[in-house]
């Protein structure tokens, strides 16, 4: 689900408006709901053993993806993207449902979205068991669903003071692809195909977020920007925090090119779908071995600090320790809206 | 979630496509799917001891409600649709997600649908748990969740030879209103106050569903026209049955109408929202005792027989107990498209 922030305001605004309608009625009234709306997925309590965790994404043409995208490649994003909110909260996956309106029963299209859709729901066991199909102007609405063991769901609001703060894999690729394929710089067409897939088919991050339950204290995944999405852990947990820009970790195609590039597009891209997570200095040999085991790198790029203020601030230091100065890190917080 | 047949013959085979895909890749690998696609809602397996009943409706402007449809009553309506898929299964609502794509952030329109939305949540304890708003062409899509005891959940495919068909309430009111707006017939004023709600504002039967449980052996919930749903749990349960025409319960308003009014609306109107079920004989006062404790009509319509041929057939038969003739038939069992 997308965080309570997002690139447009406005819409940002209703968000906020359902979360407090929500919140009001489940105050008033007993119910099941063991975490509503606000981080990755919901929770609710459907097992003496398990939490249910579900989260829903609606994917409109123009605003989420090109009208003459790939369907096969759109197909898999759009369940990759719910799978990858599963991974954020430590959930298994268990099925989901697509709800899918169609301006025309166009035969190719629809062979191509499917094999793509169930590509992913075969790499990561997740059963399509229920939907709709509707004419109308096309929209993607999928809905998943995970189950985790009572209380080992990972929130945004768990992280601790002293903390470490850990992404997964690289990041800034989808954002460089999009800036290949916009001609905002040059890539050479193999540098492109090493990366592209980052753009157009995400890889969930389920068994890193199985392997986390437990370990860390607060995650969530990236869909709008490395710090922009750290910056809503933070709000959620109530906590500052300080990070490296030199430690973001950064894909060899990425690293060849502008360093202002690097930069903005590692800390602000969106739409890598890595998992960003805190957890105990004392766990950190654990983290290793469990970057090892999936063969994944993760690395420590900052630390939890105590809140000093009325709201959660992340400040950015340089090589050198020092803050980077403000409108640069005001830029690079910055969540990046793909179809601005 | 939609039955297979739908008046989109198109988007019907698109349904199909994508539930022989689904059911493929479950015969293929292990899953917690109790129930898949083609009955009121989904089944997952989540608990040792209840199952978790899933349905999703996406409704699109001019394709599902008009352009200036009253925000309230779609508000309510959309979230209604879906408790009524949940009600089928005799599933107790636990919370609901709700995707929405808007042209534009008209805070009037959202306070009103807001309104609505949460009339019905707070009537049938349905809180809302998450999901996702955008900017795209008017779209909601509701996907809801509920328990039901593990063995418990009415499935379309249960009924048995011998078995009572039942209806609740009365049938035919959404389509009499919706002929009255579209002056197909003359209606008073009185007459439409009485009625309207039915078409706008239909009551999900979720106190009837939990009474059922254990009860009925099959059940569906009456969408798209009481005859032409009817005929997709005989498809489920590959079973015939016969109805009498005379018996379709009818509001007083209805009665009124010219008597083809009468049975068209009854049998194919749709948007209705009541429960059809089955049970068998030796129940029947124990289903009378439900009705009187609910203080909602249930009427005995037909009866349930062994299948005859490859198909489910349905006979309806008039006052003297002769079946009427197949072009009449064919015109009562055809699902009512309110926007052909």
């Amino acid at each position: 689900m997308k965080s309570p922030v997002t690139p447009l305001g406005e819409f940002a605004l209703i968000g906020r408006f359902f979360k407090e309608a929500s919140e009001a009625m489940l105050a008033a009234q007993p119910h099941s709901v063991a975490l509503g709306i606000g981080d990755d997925c919901a929770l609710l309590r459907v097992s003496p053993i398990d939490e249910l965790a579900i989260t829903s994404d609606m994917l409109v043409e123009g605003r989420h993806f090109f009208v003459d995208a790939n369907p096969e490649w759109l197909g898999y994003k759009a369940l990759a993207v719910n799978l990858s909110d599963l991974a954020a909260m430590g959930a298994k996956p268990l099925g989901f449902t697509l709800a899918l309106a169609l301006p025309e029963a166009d035969a190719n299209w629809l062979q191509s979205f499917s094999k793509g859709l169930f590509a992913a729901a075969q790499a990561f066991e997740c059963p399509l068991v229920g939907g709709d199909t509707t004419a109308g102007p096309l929209n993607i609405c999928i809905t998943a669903f995970g189950n985790v063991p009572k209380g080992l769901a990972i929130k945004r609001s768990g992280a601790q003071v002293e903390d470490d703060i850990w992404v997964s894999g690289t990041v800034g690729d989808a954002r460089l692809t999009l800036a290949a394929l916009r001609h905002e710089l040059d890539l050479n067409p193999q540098d492109l195909e090493a990366i592209q897939h980052r753009m157009h088919q995400p890889s969930p991050r389920i068994a890193l977020g199985l392997a986390l339950r437990g370990v860390a204290h607060a995650a969530l995944d990236i869909s709008d920007g490395l710090l922009g999405d750290l910056k809503h852990l933070l709000e959620g947990s109530q906590k500052d925090a300080e990070v490296y820009l030199d430690r973001l970790p950064k894909s060899p195609t990425l690293l060849k090119q502008a360093i202002h590039f690097q930069n903005q597009f590692a800390a602000s891209g969106g739409d890598d779908y890595e998992l960003c997570f805190t957890a105990p200095q004392r766990l950190r040999s654990k983290i290793e071995e469990i970057g090892r085991t999936l063969q994944l790198p993760l690395t420590q790029i900052g630390r939890i600090k105590p809140m000093q203020s009325e709201r959660a601030v992340l400040t950015v230091l340089s090589a050198d320790g020092m803050p980077i100065d403000e409108s640069q890190t005001a830029l690079l917080l910055q969540s990046f809206d793909h179809f601005a």
